[in-house]
């Protein structure tokens, strides 16, 4: 007998079916004697619509309303679900972020957990109860609800899994894993049966989307073990887990892209102590994240500054830069839409030599040009051209041997 | 300068641009000089979608679940109507019934109001904000959302105008005011300027529908004054009040009707204690409301008993009674749904003469058969053959002179 976390997202309860079939996994899952906790998105396409009304209520609706707004479609799936597990001779009972106690800070719309009180929960598990929390909400110590940004649901599954000493947590989605690439792109894309938590960070961060970053961080920290697994096949799914030697033994367990940045290079500025300061402040202001940067070796006591951004922030650095150019001193600014990142990921890089030079080489072959490196210990990114983002995934797949993956 | 609690029901916020029609009149009052608390209902249709996904679900919904899920439906409104308030450029805060802290017992879709914590409430007005609160809704003490039943919206208001001891609540729905009958079914009924609470409770409990009937016993309780107005024109509307010499000088403020009755005969009963509490005590367990009760003159130790109960209930009560009637010894039973009950009321009654009498002469001129009587200090009601409902209405609406009512 295990304690049990499920998370189902929006695809798995976007209508009374598919509610009905999350229910037969709850219920046979709570069958093998576990006790089980189900954490629910809202139904696809919901929180959408309530975004639109809120924006057809305001063009610049306040977050402490919208938080409110939002976090209706969670009440709706986690109420229903109930109701289906009810009926099918199940004790269940639904809670909304604050009835749990999901304490967060005051940053709505992408609030952080703070604390999670477990009592209620843990009362109800006691009776054999099913408990159904609405995912995504939590509520700040003044009782305003809040959200945990797209994804928040994955936050809260694993949260609750952390606080409750869950066995472990079960991440339901319309993928069956996590790929070594994304099938989409390249079909000969392995499903790994085990990834460490920092490679699933890196991949995160490098633009695949299976699980909000956020909460495989709160996983890794609270090492719950997390399986991402289909809500519409029987596949075992990827374990999130402690690397181990297993893992150590790859080189590279998966390779992901991201189409979503822009790159930005102030050009022939006077390299003096303070300017990446000067530049970077007034974007970190505007809560624009810049990723990747690079600056070049000083010549003349003048240098080029390049680095990247989200590409749905671009007009918005256009125009905070070009006053921050003309102040410093730059010559011009220029501006890339038209590039994507590619990255490689594993934590045997640590140990293994020559991995960045294989990348460079298997992209060169192609003709595929680098216009910008980062490194970390688990992951090499490089900054291309977007039209050969496909082409530069499916050569690094082959380069590093992942359609043997098991 | 006034405290006005203002409540808009479901057709007056059906959609964003009767949002944005409701934002206006709020700050019409706010700008007056007033502080306004809003209480509002779901979207017109929402509460019964939302319904209708509750039953998809499980046809015999579980109470606590079904009260979170459709006190989603406010919770959309107050936030929308807050976004639109706060683009206007007022300062306003929604608030879910549980954040105001409306304490209600835990009978769930039936709530009642326990108490209003007003702290937090006033504390916003202090500051010059206006307070949207969802109506319908509040929460037990062990914080299970609850929900007050159909029309509860008028109770939250009213409630919240009581405790924040308001000058008085503005409920604002799709006719401008309290009739003297229903105008669809005789063009000459008149708008009535005032009303007391008591003639307006004996109107809701006789089938008048413009308020919930518990919002009037709390109005008369806490002495709340309560406008009956239309949100889509700028009339007067009714004032809900404590009786004057005005109303008594008027005999029958107005007649209204219930189609939703039907009428059960216990024919041929031994004329022995207990019997009426062995015929109704089962079907008040199952919560089914017994309205007009005659009993005839016992003949030779047996007697006929004849009662009215929800139509919708009849079938319930065939398959309870047959059981009890058997036990008894009654010859058998008879049910009529073809009934209707018309009722004349007014303050006036109590210190005219001769008014029952008129109302029998009205109906027996056109031939209309009275089937059942019953009296209270304020209001008498006749049960009639259903077909004869509207010519009946007009008829007593006639009798007491009711069209020269200004």
């Amino acid at each position: 007998m295990a304690l049990i976390v499920q998370k189902y997202g929006g695809t798995s309860v976007a209508n009374i079916d598919k509610l009905h079939n999350v229910a037969s996994r709850v219920v046979a899952a709570k069958e093998k004697g576990n006790e089980v906790v189900v954490v629910l998105s809202a139904m696809a396409g919901e929180t959408d619509r309530l975004i639109q009304l809120a924006l057809s209520a305001s063009d610049n609706p306040m977050d402490r309303e919208y938080d409110a707004l939002i976090s209706t479609g969670e009440q709706v799936t986690v109420t229903l679900l109930t109701m289906i597990l009810n009926k099918m001779g199940y004790k269940a009972k639904s809670f909304l972020g604050h009835q749990v106690k999901i304490l967060t800070d005051k940053a709505h719309t992408k609030a952080r957990i703070i604390s999670i009180d477990t009592e209620k929960t843990l009362d109800e598990l006691r009776k054999g109860h099913i408990v159904v929390v609405a995912g995504f909400q939590g509520a700040d110590h003044e009782g305003n609800i809040t959200t945990l940004g797209r994804g928040g649901s994955d936050t809260s599954a694993v949260a609750i899994a952390a606080a409750l000493k869950a066995d472990y947590c079960e991440i339901f989605t319309d993928v069956n894993g996590v790929y070594t690439t994304d099938p989409n792109i390249y079909d000969k894309a392995k499903k790994l049966r085990k990834i460490s938590y920092e490679e699933m960070l890196e991949l995160a961060s490098a633009g695949a989307k299976v699980l909000q970053q956020r909460s495989v961080e709160l996983a890794k920290i609270y090492e719950v073990p997390v399986y991402v697994r289909s809500s519409f096949t029987n596949d075992g799914g990827t374990l999130v887990t402690k690397e181990d030697k297993d893992m150590e033994k790859e080189v590279v367990s998966g390779v992901t892209y991201d189409r979503d940045q822009a790159k930005i290079t102030v050009v022939h500025v006077p390299d003096k102590p303070g300017i990446a300061a000067r530049l970077f402040t007034p974007l970190s202001d505007q809560n624009i994240v810049v990723d990747m940067i690079i600056q070049n070796a000083s010549v003349d006591a003048f240098t080029d500054l390049t680095f990247t951004v989200p590409r749905k922030d671009i007009r918005q650095c256009q125009t905070i830069l070009h006053k921050v150019a003309e102040e410093i001193g730059a010559e011009r600014l220029e501006f890339d839409e038209n590039i994507s990142k590619v990255s490689i990921v594993g934590v045997g890089m640590k140990s293994h030599a020559g991995v960045a030079s294989r990348m460079f080489a298997a992209l060169a072959n192609e003709g595929i040009n680098i216009l910008m490196i980062s490194t970390s210990e688990i992951k090499i990114s490089c900054v291309i051209e977007s039209k050969y983002t496909e082409l530069a995934v499916r050569v690094l797949h082959d380069a590093f041997g992942l359609e043997q993956k098991i």
